[in-house]
């Protein structure tokens, strides 16, 4: 509440007074440098004189409407899921999304070029989508006072910005037991790319579903793969031709499902019928597999609203509860998914 | 070339001298009405001062640096790929891409708030995505002078701004001949929603296709579809359950290709051993069907880039060659085609 009947001075009102945009005016207001000094003293002087006050903890909001979201590149399967997310999270509070790829990954020049042009439109925040966020760009943000959240659906480890991941672990556990619940036993696993945080949890979370069947661990099951389709149809192919071939296999993520769905197909046999598939994600592409794949629900769109609604927190100066949210995955039961054929 | 020696004011330094921003400077040149008085007035007047002066047919190009894109909704399957297309024809010329839906498909609140932003933001140019472009949408373009294009590759007809979309019906008969050619002479076809260009089109090229191997055209192989999965499973399951079945499946999306796949498994037969499938679109799901699925690649990033090359040239006032260009399509064969069976 207020303490005085004086009516409060509006931005937008400072604004039209001084002659310039609302964003300017933010900006001066946030000590930003990319404002001309002679700007920078007509809109602090009507701001004096209007008595303009920033209320204590709570900063009076200043924004440009605009949120930036930024991608490595542009053909991720998750992009659109994630940018739908973002853009009703940032509709919600009459923001609009910024969409960009930094081109040639890990070009200095491009990241340069995005975060000069996040300067010129004074951005409201950022949300990075990526496995290799640099250091480089983390700093810039912060110097620019450009509050930042990383959805990060493959799990990069020791971040110090606000990430918004998924349950990977549980949701491997999830999917593990399930095979084991419909009598599998044989249980092959393409693991995700390695190095990644979210390849290691859902490795872990498949070995504790097998633990909690007893069912004794067996490197030979496990194959490498890099989350791709390719990947996935080589470890589906090497999978079958074991001695004691997989009756089923738990891909880390759903196109290397699709490449055991292929390896199953050219082998001559059959999903379920032959052998069970599991994925990890659930895009679009799930639901439109033959067999529609059984799969681990990873929260996209959700994740990308909770990413906006945290940038515009964060904007209005209220702190981030936890460095680190996960948000629930879920087992989606399909068609790829039956009882090991008896032998 | 410049007559004279003098140099050109920039409309930077005009912007910094009147201590507004470089679009508030662009607003008042393009006589928008979103600038209060007062800055207008100083605007002008600093113009004056210095000479400046819109080069002829050419005015100066003044940038806010942003493209807007626009989609009814952001679950069409082609949405990431052309927005990786317009991302970078946007960013070839250092501009950046505002992504949105309108959400609730006709609402006029939401369509109110998006041209809002958009004038606020003194958007360089629209590019609208979309099956159902309405015309008071046009109509408010224009008057804002945001120059508007139209990516379509579903074709709605008698649109009155720059549209690109594909070769429709060119597409459709390198698909048919595709199947007569390995000696289909049974080919059925899922049309895409009536009431669209790009359904009709489609249709004509696979009538023509019939007609150029000599095969009559049988009305019964022909079942209407509304693009989407489901409508592709309903038709897969009725050609296959015909008196005389089809031997090949021409569907118009490759949504309802993959449809088409669920019910060749559904009735225990496969592709492409008992039945040939062809799609349209060429998306991602595509090329990770099982079998990969042969295709019309409808070339949508670079329908994307396009048109964001296009919305910048008229922002430059250059005019359009041509109020609809059609990118080629491409037939990408894959495994889902085959010989017939011999019976």
């Amino acid at each position: 509440m207020h303490d005085t009947q004086r009516p409060a001075v509006t931005i937008s009102a400072i604004a039209a007074e001084a002659g310039v945009s609302v964003p300017t005016v933010s900006r001066v207001l946030n000590g930003r440098s990319d404002v001309s000094p002679r700007t920078r003293e007509r809109v602090e002087a009507l701001l004096r004189d209007h008595g303009y006050q920033r209320r204590g903890v709570r900063p009076e909001v200043v924004r440009s409407g605009l949120i930036d979201l930024v991608f490595n590149d542009l053909d991720s399967p998750w992009a659109v899921e994630i940018i739908r997310g973002v853009e009703e999270g940032a509709n919600e509070a009459g923001a609009s999304t910024v969409v960009s790829a930094i081109h040639r990954r890990g070009s200095p020049k491009s990241t340069r070029q995005w975060l000069d042009n996040v300067s010129a439109r004074a951005s409201d925040g950022a949300i990075l989508v990526t496995t290799d966020l640099d250091s480089f760009l983390r700093a810039e943000l912060q110097r620019l006072q450009v509050p930042a959240v990383v959805v990060d659906p493959a799990g990069v480890p020791d971040l110090d910005v606000p990430t918004i991941g998924a349950t990977n672990w549980t949701g491997a556990v999830g999917a593990t037991e399930h095979l084991t619940g419909i009598g599998h036993r044989r249980i092959g696993f393409v693991a995700g790319m390695p190095g990644l945080w979210c390849s290691r949890a859902r490795l872990d979370g498949y070995r504790a579903g097998l633990d909690a069947a007893d069912i004794p661990f067996d490197p030979e099951l496990v194959i490498e793969g890099d989350f791709d389709y390719q990947s996935g149809f080589r470890a589906g192919c090497r999978l079958l031709e074991l001695a004691e071939p997989a009756s089923a296999v738990f891909a880390a993520s759903d196109q290397m499902a699709l490449g055991v769905y292929e390896a199953v197909r050219k082998k001559g046999l059959r999903v379920p019928e032959d052998i069970s598939v599991v994925g990890f994600d659930d895009l679009p592409e799930a639901r439109w597999a033959s067999p529609p794949l059984t799969t681990v629900r990873q929260p996209l769109a959700e994740m990308g609203k909770l990413a906006a609604r945290t940038v515009l927190r964060m904007l209005q100066g209220e702190g981030v509860e936890s460095l680190r949210v996960e948000l629930a995955t879920r087992l989606v039961v399909r068609e790829s998914t039956a009882a090991p054929r008896t032998r």
